[in-house]
């Protein structure tokens, strides 16, 4: 009969102890997000299967997790396609829900279904599990949080400016010290109508952002390998030199793209982000990277990329600017610009760094141990004390052997344990034990709970 | 091209405003879990199927949202099983996973999985959805959330007192007057001895439940109908006419269910729970209800259910003793007790009643307009101050019409507008209007921040 248990690949239990610091992290972010006038949203963890296909690529579709339709789900299903072996055009006919892939697409669907009972800018947080039918690996989850900002309905790059603003928030309360990298997908457009070559700009990007390891040759040799022409190449050299401070780099980056129209606006719209956000003051260092190419056919503007300084991880954020992305359910020409903060990774740089606070964990502040019925009785009147004063407390429920209920404080790591036997329970004390002290002292409740609230 | 957007039947889109008021919900449960020193697990939205098959009876299992398989979903399918359309045998073959149903399966899996890991007694929360494909209907849902607090591993009566007070210290902090109602499956068990009639349990208990609306004739009618012997239905008469205080009623059933073992030890159980709870203090009021059944085939000693007085809703929190939890997945003898919160009825509950505090709304304290380039760049300085001293505040982000920000900021239901216009600018000022008392004044940065503060 029995079975043993586990859970599906890619997936994950959350002991008490993560929890703990998970929450640290998800608190940390959601706080930031209200000081800066973002609201919460939640959306269906199931969205119909028209909602998701086609908005992630091909290859997205298959990764997508389908629900098999209830009752009887063979019923209009053509058989031929069974008969075929044909799964992917079968799956549709099979299910006609999915697990959300991420929160974009569900918040453009929200923004669609809800416009008329929204005020624009609408500006929402969303921090929701997102499921994906990856192959599982280190630090790839087939279920993990998205935790999203996005502002829909302004143009204005003042948004940009708060969302890189709000980054820092998050990053300096997390004591993670960041480089937050900027580009813009106008800049982009303006170095492939440049080099004469705008249908290469992936095979660009990819080659540019490996500059630093290998070297100008070898990426005009990767380029080459790529496909682009000779005269492509020389063109590019000028951007891939530029070099200072960002704010010379934006100058020289004005100067090399001046002749294309498109380009000159994506520097201009870089400038004023960085601008305005440095003016406004920013502890993360911000920087130019024009080989950044996140999402490269979703944003149309500024794209933001930000990296910890101290742990060799991929991004742990990342966003920027769409134009249309509510278009797809009939609704054009809403501009947005939203960020993701990855809570994965961020939980793995902070463990890395060890930059937990101490309150970062569960569990009671002090347990009372067991001594028997009238003991417990009075240790029940005492706890009820300290929760009134909104002091983690509680009891051991049943009265085992001493060494076993001060090993269960000692393992779940519970700072106090109190102990009320005989001879306590006859002078009307307390005695207390600082566990990682291993000293201990006599008090009244009334002392105990002024000692716990102080 | 354009879809018409929807979500699928029984899912909601929750607004700021529901989240609002959910997350403080959500937030006074978490925290009383906390006080009492519950600490939060999380397990994966998707079970393998084979953990949840079986455990909720065959409805059960058609009421599982399954998960496609990905890739060649077809490789290996019984194809006779699909010309037959045996869609229950072959829906374990397309799928080998499904969505949760409920916390408590996954909560056992969770304990057996990981019982090397753990300290018993293991006391955990968990607030997550839960998915079921029942059909929906008003207040009954295909996602939705519960919250779950159990202590595993212990046999204390204790543990119950605990969750009664926990309920109340809940209820009492959303300020919903409740009923708390006790049975007690050894007391079921009893009556059934008692009266010769162990296979009708569920029969009785549905019909005693409707003796206040329908009287005790007719519920003796309906007890035959239901295939009772007259012995047995003049056998439960005494027990149906039982009255009197709680500690009364507690007295007259032990004295009715004298004779059976087991009834008497039920008896004693509910008497030790609901003595010791009183003796504590308890805000709610607390009552016998022998016609409390739920989960029969669960729970094998204390039953709980919680009703609200001043709301004609079904039970809002539920709960039980289970002493096999976790058997079926090879780990026998685990005695555990939980509760679970229906947010979702609480939700209803507090909307009835219009209980929510001031604070329990989204949205930033104060919005300031923009008036152009120049003050709105002073005006993110002084976002940027209120934000420092923990206030939510934003800039309206484009120089729109002022009677659009204005109504934007009405809509919104921002309680304060902060105007920095060219005479402020001059002057150093801010014009920080009340929206609800329609006065306004002139602040300077730090009489503002100091206001808002205060």
């Amino acid at each position: 009969m029995a079975q043993k248990p586990s859970i599906p690949k890619g997936t994950r239990d959350f002991s008490p102890a993560e929890m703990a610091r998970r929450n640290y992290i998800f608190n940390t972010i959601r706080q930031a997000f209200h000081l800066y006038g973002y609201e919460a949203i939640e959306t269906p963890a199931m969205e119909n299967l028209s909602t998701l296909m086609g908005k992630y690529g091909e290859e997205g579709d298959k990764l997508l997790f389908k629900i098999l339709n209830s009752g009887d789900y063979l019923r209009g299903v053509n058989m031929s396609l069974i008969d075929a072996g044909d799964t992917a055009k079968l799956a549709p006919q099979l299910c006609e829900k999915g697990l959300r892939y991420d929160l974009t697409v569900p918040f453009a669907r929200y923004v669609v279904q809800h416009r008329n009972e929204l005020q624009f800018p609408f500006k929402r947080y969303q921090m929701q599990p997102v499921w994906r039918a990856d192959r599982p690996q280190k630090g790839r989850y087939r279920e993990f949080y998205q935790c999203d900002a996005d502002v829909v309905g302004s143009d204005s790059l003042l948004n940009e400016v708060e969302l890189l603003q709000l980054i820092d928030e998050v990053f300096s309360r997390l004591g993670i010290r960041i480089i937050i990298k900027l580009n813009n997908r106008k800049v982009l457009a303006g170095i492939a109508e440049l080099i004469g070559a705008p249908d290469k700009l992936i095979d660009i990007t990819v080659a540019i952002d490996k500059i630093d390891k290998i070297g100008l040759d070898k990426v005009n040799e990767e380029l080459a390998e790529r496909g682009l022409s000779a005269e492509s190449i020389a063109a590019l050299e000028p951007i891939l030199k530029i070099s200072g401070s960002l704010e010379e780099r934006l100058c020289k980056l004005a100067d090399v793209l001046k002749s294309s129209e498109i380009g000159s606006l994506g520097v201009k719209e870089l400038k004023e982000v960085a601008e305005t956000t440095m003016a406004l003051g920013l502890k993360a260092e911000l920087d130019l990277d024009v080989s950044l190419a996140r999402g490269l056919n979703y944003y149309t503007g500024t794209i933001i990329e930000v990296k910890a300084k101290d742990v060799e991880i991929g991004s742990i954020t990342g966003g920027g600017r769409y134009d249309n992305l509510t278009g797809v359910f009939g609704m054009p020409g809403v501009s947005g610009v939203g960020i993701s903060f990855g809570a994965d990774r961020i939980y793995d740089v902070l463990n890395a760094l060890n930059l937990y606070p101490a309150d970062a964990k569960g569990g009671p502040e002090v347990i009372f141990l067991n001594l028997g019925d009238k003991e417990a009785m009075a240790s029940l009147r005492y706890v009820k004390a300290l929760r009134q004063a909104g002091v983690a407390a509680e009891l051991y429920p049943d009265a085992a052997k001493m060494k076993k209920q001060m090993s269960y404080a000692n393992d779940l790591a519970i700072p106090y344990v109190a102990i009320v036997g005989e001879s306590e329970l006859a002078e009307g004390k307390i005695t207390l034990k600082d566990m990682a002290k291993g000293e201990q002292e006599q008090l009244s409740i009334e002392e105990m709970v002024d000692r716990f609230k102080a």
